[in-house]
C-alpha cells in the first residue's frame, strides 16, 4: 500500500496528556485519535491490526466450537430490569430513549441480550452445549477515562457465552476457553498471566483474569515463581498461620495523644512498630455500618468485604457518619466500649494482644486493650491485601507482584442469568432446569495497546510478526532520483506478491521517513537510497536493530530469512 | 462445522408481521432475530454471510485506494452544531447524554467525524487525494421500521469519504467508486442498476443510487432498454417536449358541481378525459404557501418541488392552513382570482387551454379558465413524476418502470462540510481551500436482504457461491444407522480440507433435516442415507433442483465439477 494514500497522521510532539506508552505510541505514530473523552476512531494502521488480531481470536473461538453471531448495541432496558442489572448497573451503563420514549441501554455486555435469543430455541438437553461468541464495539461510561484505549467508553471486545446442561459440560468449555485464550495471547505476542480473580457486579463463582504485565498496569498480581499461582489481589487469599506475640495482659490504660491522626504517628509516640497498632475503620455495608480492626502495616481489602458480606455496596463511611454512630471522630476511633455496631477483624490481629486503639475522642487512645475483655470480635476472617513476600494460597513459596493490565477474563457465570431470565431447558428426565452459563470476554483495543505496551523502544513501535500492519517497509528515499524511484517501485510491486508491503512513496525529507518508520514499526526495511544505481539497498531489523547492504539479486532470499526468523 | 454446536433455530411458519420475502426467509432460515422494533441479531448463518459480503467489500475498496478505519458510534454534538445538522437532523438522529451530562449523537453517518478527522491533518494539496472506508453499526431511528433489515434502526454499513484538492480529481475518484459498487453487486449475485439519485438531506449536488431490483422495492425506478439510463422516480425528468390541443378561447364560467371534490369526479361530471382536467393545489414551502398546477393524470413529484426552492421543508398544507388562506376547502381549489400566493404550474398545463378547476368555493368549478386572461403563472416547469412510456431525458426511448431497493449510493459532496467545519488544504499557490469530498454508502445488512429477494423458491434461499454461509451441506440421514454415520463423518472430515462445510449431525427426523437444508440455501447437498452402506450417496444443486445418485469414489470429482458450475 502507498503510503501517499494512507493516512497515518504522524506526531513529533509527546502529546501531554497521554499518561501510559502505549497511548503516547498510539497517537505519536498516526494510529487514532480522540473524538470524545475515551472514545477514539482507529486509523489505518491500527484497524490492520486490530483486524489480524481479531482473525487470530476468530481462528482460536472456532476451534473450540465457538460459532460467531453479532448482537445489537441497543440493547430495551425491558432485559434489563428483567435481569435485575437496569437499577443495580449504576453510572456506567450509558442509556438512551428512541423517539418513541423506549428505553435503552448502549451494551456495555450481552448476558441479557444473549439469555433471551437463546431461552425460546434451546429447549432440550439435546441441542447443549452451545458457545456463542461476537466481536464488537462496547460502551461504558468511565467516570475517568485514561491511559488511551486501556480504559475507554467505546471499545471492542471479543464477547463468548456457552450454555450447558451440566457443571461438567461448563467445566469443559471453561477450561477450553482458558487454553484458547492463552493462545490468543501467545500468539499476539503478549507477556501474560492468567490469575484468579473477582467475579464482581457481573456474577458467578469461578474467574480468571488473563494479566498482560506492564509498567503501567491498573491492577496488581500476586504470583509465585514455585507454581503457576496468581491472583489479582484484589483476589489472591491470604492464608492464615497462626504467629502469636502475646505478652502479659495488662490493665487498659487512655492516654493523651495530642495530635495523632494515623496508626504510624501512634507508633512514633509509643515507641512502637507500626504492626504493632490495630487501625479501626467504620464501613458501610448495603445500608448498616461496621468497624474493621486491621493491623497498621495491612490494608483492608474492600474485594474480600464485599465478597464475605456477598454485596456489591461497602464504602468507606463517610466523617458525618461516623460523626453519627460514634459520637467521635475519624483519627481516634477504636474498639473499646463498642456495642451499637459489629466489629470484624482481620486474622492477623489475634496474633497481637495489649492493643494500641484510639479511645473514640479527639486527642486519645487507649494503650492495652485486649479482645474479650474491652472489646468483642465477631468474625475474624482474610479481610485484607496480601504483602510481597507471603505465602502463597496454594502454598508454592512466597508471593512476588507485578503490575498487569486485564486483557480477558473467563467466567463461570452458573444460573444468574438464566434464573433471573427463565432460560431453561428439559434434562433428560424431561425435568425444566435453568441452562448453566459460562461467559468469556477479550479487550481487543485493550489487547492491542497491551501489545505496544510490551513491544516499543524509545524510537517506537516494534510489531511482532503475527500482528504487524505490514511484513516489509519499502522506503524510497528520494523520490525525485529516477533510479531510486524505479527500485523502490519495482520492489513494492514485486515482494506485494508475497508479503503486505508498506511503500513510503512521499515527497519528504528522508529524516522524516525514517522517523516515521520507526515509529510505525513494520519489522522488515527496505531503504532504497544512494546505492539504489548500483542496485544495492539497505535492509533494517526492527526487532533486532540489524542492517545489511543487499545487493537486489539477493534480497528476495534474504528478506525470505529474516522473515522466517521475526518473533 | 457440526450443526449440532451451531444455533440455527429455523421456523415452519411464516411469521404474521413479516412483510417482505427476505424477512421471512431471514427468520425462516433462522438467520436473525428480533431484540426490539428494527433492532436485530445477526445468528451464525447470518453473520458468515455477512463476512463474505464484507470481505467482498474490502477487497473492492482497497482496489481503487480505499483504506479501512474505523470511527465511534458516539458522536459528539459539537460536531453536529458545527455542520449544522444537529437541529436539522430531527428524530432519526438517535441522541444520548452521558453522565457528564455531554451530548451525543449515535452515528447515522459519518461526515462530521470523518471531517473533523482529516482537516487537521491533510493540510496540502500534495497529501490529497484521500479515500477512507469503514465497516460500522450504523444507528437512524425510523419511525415505522419494517421489511427485517431493509429498514432497521441498527444497520451495518459500509461508508467510505473522499477529499480532493480539484473536482476532477472528484470526478476520478465518483467513477472508481461506480465501477467498485458495480461490482461489489455483480460478485455478490444481484441484478441491480445505478440510478440517477436525488442528493436530499445530506447535501451535495451529484449522486446515483445503487438499486437492487425486486418485488417489494421501496423505491420505483424508470429506466429505458435502448440505454443505461435509469432514474429514481423521483428525480426521473420529464422533457418537456410542446403537445398544444388547444381550442378556441371561450369565456369563463361558474358551474354548480355538487359532490364534486375529485378531478376523476369533475372529468366524469364534464364528460371529459381526466387529462383535460387542472388540480390545483396549496404546498407549504418553508414557511410561506404556494398554489400548484397540475394536469388530471399527472401526480405532483415533492423531491422535484424541494429541488426547485432549495429547501428540505415542502408539505401539503393541510385543511385549515387553506382555509385560512383561500377561505375555501380542498376540493375545491383552483387558480382564479388567486392574487394573494404565487402560482406554479407543471409543463403539461401549457398544452391544454379552456381549462376546468375549482372556482375555490365549495361545490362549484370554473370552465373555460385560461392562464394569462384570469389567472397568473409565475413559473412553469419540470414538477411531476414521468409516466411509464414517457420519452426518457436521454432521448433513449420510452421509460419502464420497476421496483428496486437501494443497496448502495455514491455522492459528489462538493464543499458543504469542509466549508461548515473549516477542512482547508493549501492549493499550489499556497492559498487556503475547503476540500472538495465526496461520500459512498453500501448497506451491508440491506445487501444481504436484497440477495434474498433475488435468490428463493418457496422452499427457501438459493445462496449465490460467491457469498454462500456454507459450500457443502452433508446430511446424514439417520445418524442412528452406523453405517450412515461413519460414512457421513468421514465426508464431512474429508470436504472439509477443501470447501466450507455445514454437517447436519442432528438427531432430527429427515423431514426436519431436508425442510432446514432447503431453508438455509447451501448449493451443494451430499445427502448420506440408507445406500450408505453400498457407498453410494444422493448429491444435489440447490440452483437447479438437479439430484444424482453417486458412488462414494467418484464423489470428489462430481462435487468439484459442479462446483465450478455454480452461479
Amino acid at each position: 500500500m502507498k503510503q501517499s494514500k494512507m493516512f497515518i497522521p504522524t506526531l513529533r510532539e509527546v502529546p501531554n496528556d497521554a499518561e501510559s506508552k502505549s497511548h503516547q505510541l498510539l497517537l505519536k505514530a498516526g494510529m487514532i485519535k480522540q473524538i470524545a473523552s475515551g472514545v477514539y476512531s482507529y486509523l489505518p494502521i491500527a484497524k490492520r491490526v486490530l483486524n489480524k488480531i481479531e482473525a487470530i481470536v476468530r481462528e482460536e473461538m472456532e476451534a473450540i466450537d465457538g460459532v460467531e453471531i453479532l448482537m445489537p448495541a441497543l440493547q430495551p432496558s425491558e432485559l434489563w430490569q428483567e435481569s435485575g442489572r437496569w437499577p443495580s448497573y449504576g453510572a456506567e451503563l450509558m442509556r438512551m430513549t428512541d423517539r418513541h420514549g423506549r428505553e435503552f441501554a448502549l451494551g456495555p455486555t450481552h448476558e441479557e441480550i444473549i439469555t433471551s435469543l437463546v431461552r425460546d430455541e434451546l429447549k432440550s438437553y439435546k441441542k447443549l452445549p452451545v458457545t456463542l461468541f461476537q466481536i464488537q464495539n462496547k460502551f461504558r461510561d468511565e467516570k475517568r477515562p485514561r491511559f488511551g484505549l486501556l480504559r475507554g467508553r467505546e471499545f471492542i471486545m471479543k464477547d463468548a457465552y456457552s450454555f450447558h446442561a451440566t457443571e461438567e459440560s461448563l467445566d469443559e468449555t471453561y477450561q477450553d476457553m482458558y487454553q484458547a485464550y492463552s493462545n490468543i495471547y501467545n500468539r499476539v505476542g503478549l507477556k501474560f498471566r492468567p490469575v484468579i480473580a473477582d467475579s464482581g457486579a457481573i456474577g458467578g463463582s469461578h474467574t480468571h483474569e488473563f494479566m498482560a504485565l506492564a509498567e503501567i498496569g491498573e491492577d496488581t498480581i500476586a504470583y509465585t515463581e514455585g507454581s503457576d499461582y496468581a491472583a489479582n489481589i484484589e483476589k489472591a487469599e491470604v492464608v492464615y498461620t497462626p504467629n502469636v506475640q502475646y505478652s502479659a495482659e495488662t490493665a487498659l490504660e487512655k492516654i493523651h495523644t495530642p495530635g495523632v491522626k494515623t496508626a504510624q504517628q501512634l507508633a512514633d509516640l509509643l515507641g512502637k512498630r507500626l504492626d504493632e497498632i490495630v487501625k479501626s475503620m467504620i464501613i458501610k455495608v448495603d445500608d448498616r455500618f461496621v468497624m474493621f480492626l486491621i493491623r497498621g502495616h495491612h490494608e483492608l481489602n474492600d474485594v474480600k468485604v464485599k465478597s464475605f458480606f456477598s454485596t456489591e455496596v461497602v464504602e468507606m463511611a463517610t466523617e458525618a457518619e461516623i460523626e453519627g454512630i460514634m459520637n467521635a471522630k475519624p483519627g481516634s476511633l477504636g474498639p473499646v466500649g463498642v456495642t451499637k455496631i459489629d466489629i470484624y477483624a482481620d486474622n492477623a490481629v489475634q496474633d497481637i494482644n495489649n492493643l494500641a486503639v484510639g479511645a473514640n475522642e479527639t486527642d486519645y487512645h487507649y494503650i492495652n486493650a485486649n479482645a474479650g475483655r474491652d472489646f468483642k470480635v465477631k468474625t475474624y476472617g482474610d479481610f485484607r491485601f496480601i504483602l510481597e513476600g507471603e505465602e502463597a494460597a496454594d502454598g508454592s513459596g512466597p508471593v512476588k507482584f507485578a503490575e498487569g493490565i486485564e486483557v480477558g477474563q473467563v467466567f463461570k457465570l452458573g444460573t444468574k442469568y438464566s434464573e433471573a431470565m427463565k432460560a431453561t431447558f428439559l434434562n433428560e428426565q424431561g425435568k425444566a432446569q435453568p441452562m448453566i452459563m459460562g461467559c468469556y470476554g477479550i479487550g481487543v483495543s485493550r489487547t492491542l495497546s497491551a501489545v505496544i505496551e510490551q513491544h516499543h523502544d524509545d524510537n517506537g513501535i516494534i510489531w511482532p510478526k503475527s500482528i504487524t500492519p505490514f511484513d516489509i517497509h519499502v522506503i524510497s528515499v528520494n523520490p525525485k532520483q529516477e533510479a531510486q524511484r524505479l527500485l523502490a517501485d519495482q520492489l513494492y510491486t514485486d515482494f506485494s506478491k508475497n508479503y503486505q508491503v508498506l511503500y513510503d512513496d512521499r515527497q519528504e525529507r528522508a529524516g522524516v521517513k525514517f522517523n516515521d518508520a520507526d515509529l510505525i514499526g513494520v519489522p522488515l526495511r527496505i531503504v532504497v537510497g544512494k546505492q539504489a544505481a548500483d542496485e544495492i539497498v539497505e535492509v533494517k531489523v526492527r526487532q533486532t536493530g540489524e542492517s545489511f547492504e543487499v545487493p537486489v539479486s539477493e534480497l528476495a532470499t534474504k528478506i525470505e530469512t529474516l522473515y522466517q526468523d521475526l518473533a
